[in-house]
């Protein structure tokens, strides 16, 4: 990691070496705090989402300054990475299946309280395993399928066989569902994303009813994210958000409308590539150092911020091409894209450079960064 | 990278951790002997990529075994890790235009001989104000755009000015032309990518006489991809080859057809993303491990290798859900998927884990990832 450090703490923003991802420390800030007034306002607990960011500083900030009431993360090692930096409140909020995995899980809850998704019979029994091993408890919350179409089990009678199974083995601790809908945070029309999230909320209450029938009560109703987590708040029933991207927005963000049909405008962008001209031999066109080794281009092409003289055309391994009409790069000029995807995009690189007033005043790691199992 | 280590030598494929990334080493060991073979048949000299692999272990072994005379990179940094190696000849086949990374070049190339790519003609000032300082030759290329319409100046006139600087520069050894034409590697059909390389040599042949004329003589025609060496390697002119995909190949490169409409067929698929069935709620589909912080997508979803009865259709951040039409798969199945594009799916890993008869024999580091600056 010693050869990717692109600067010092005091240092100018326009002497960064590029490319390098910055933070916008004060637009972050003001992320961090508008979520944490809404989800205070509105009686609800954040597990902030660390798969976005993949650092154990960020998720202290939004448990220490903007109430969070722990992490989410995706993977063990990434949740290994959070409790090693203190962090005692971690749902893996994915399915941990294979035999090593599990036994990491169970080591790990001997330092922390530890979450973790069920959508199978079998894993139950292992999970149950594992714990009695180390002599812990593993909270487990049923992940249905709200439309996603990815993990989790039908709502309804298959979430409650598992649910039974949890409650009655040894070590584990049937906390409540998750039911996260994955595919409506990213759809860009409102009334789209709101009858997904109505048909979750559906799901979630017939679950909920059914596994009350069977004694079986939710303290954990979890799910939401950055595109949809007002209509969630909204529903009465989730009680436990996980917002992520919110931190940092991005370019596909920016593509989900509010009902009025503009941008989602609650969040600002606080995440850019920093990138530089590296070539202009064409009058027309630029060429800048971050390409597709700088960022994940899944959901489009990262967009030039505050600009609208130029603009990101092509992405290949070592290169950006910009478009730039009027003829007004120069060689080693900068630029802040503003990534098409975050979470991907962060994982690309070892650290965060906060930048305030102009200047270096973070350096980051990205304490998870690669850490996918 | 401590918690990123997926497996220990001796590990039983089977039991390696998802995902990772495994290296095939006999197709790996075939792939760069039948590149070493090619270019001693042709009096070539091959300087291998390592932008596809950012391994040192890996650039020793093109060197060593495959008589490689020493590597490309795109990036300082990625320079410095390979010479910390101890590779002793590094042609960085880019532009290097920041102070910065002009400082670190020079530095550098107190250590090994070092060659860079120019487009411009103040950068031919600052290069050698900083060979100057540092008391050093840095050996340049100019490079000149044979279509791919990123870097480089038009072949011509333009190249002979800035040669002729380089030239005339302290410290600068003018070493000679970079002409890779990056659009034609990828391009599937084989006349197409003949056209785009008969252009190319026509444009170097239109240069390198002109040079001539201006008594400058270029010891390095350099450039040629894996989909087209065969065709640098004919033209007579070319001397320097740097293919980089060859040792692993992708997916994509499968689609890129010899001219006989088959597939490139001489190199073998030696990497791949080995993953987890994490999720089989449905009888139709599975949920692997890996998604799209396990890989790059710019190039199209990874292939399943060896299977045709289930594919992978959709990647998101965390999952990639497999189609699975006759039910065959299980909780914690193992794949292997070959990578869309390999060069940005390496730089996503830490390790490469070596296979050699279903046992782990190598754990190579990437050692230059996320060395993008």
């Amino acid at each position: 990691m010693g050869n990717t450090v692109p600067a010092t703490i005091g240092t100018r923003i326009e002497d960064v070496d590029t490319p390098c991802l910055i933070v916008d420390l004060e637009a972050f800030e003001r992320n961090v705090a508008k979520m944490g007034r809404f989800m205070q306002e509105n009686g609800l607990r954040h597990r902030a989402h660390a798969k976005t960011h993949k650092s154990s500083d960020i998720s202290l900030y939004q448990i220490e300054k903007g109430g969070a009431c722990g992490v989410c993360c995706q993977k063990v090692s990434e949740a290994e990475a959070l409790v090693s930096a203190g962090i005692r409140d971690v749902l893996i909020s994915n399915q941990v299946v294979s035999l090593k995995k599990i036994e990491r899980l169970a080591a790990l809850a001997t330092r922390a309280r530890v979450l973790v998704c069920v959508d199978d019979l079998g894993n139950v029994d292992d999970l149950s395993a594992a714990a009695q091993q180390y002599n812990v408890v593993i909270e487990c919350l049923v992940e249905i399928d709200v439309g996603a179409g990815r993990c989790g089990v039908v709502p309804g009678a298959a979430a409650v066989l598992i649910a039974k199974k949890i409650d009655e083995a040894a070590n584990l601790k049937f906390a409540g569902l998750q039911a996260y809908q994955g595919k409506a945070q990213h759809a860009y029309d409102y009334n789209e994303r709101k009858e997904m999230i109505r048909s979750a909320v559906n799901d979630v209450e017939q679950t909920v009813s059914l596994l009350k029938s069977s004694g079986l009560n939710c303290d954990i109703i979890a799910g939401a994210g950055t595109g949809t987590f007002e209509m969630e708040a909204a529903s009465g029933i989730y009680n436990e958000l996980q917002c992520g991207s919110y931190v940092f927005m991005d370019a596909d963000y920016q593509r989900v409308k509010d009902k009025n049909g503009e941008f989602l405008s609650e969040f600002e962008n606080s995440l850019f590539i920093y990138t530089s001209v590296m070539s202009k031999t064409k009058a027309d066109k630029a060429i800048c150092d971050a390409g597709l080794k700088a960022q994940s281009v899944d959901s489009g092409l990262p967009v030039i911020y505050g600009r609208d003289d130029v603009q990101y055309v092509k992405c290949s391994d070592e290169h950006g091409v910009i478009s730039d009409p009027g003829n007004v790069l120069k060689l080693n000029d900068k630029l802040k894209l503003v990534p098409g995807h975050c979470d991907p995009t962060v994982n690309v690189y070892d650290w965060y450079v906060g930048v305030r007033n102009g200047r270096v005043e973070a350096l980051w790691p990205v304490t998870a960064r690669g850490m996918a199992f």
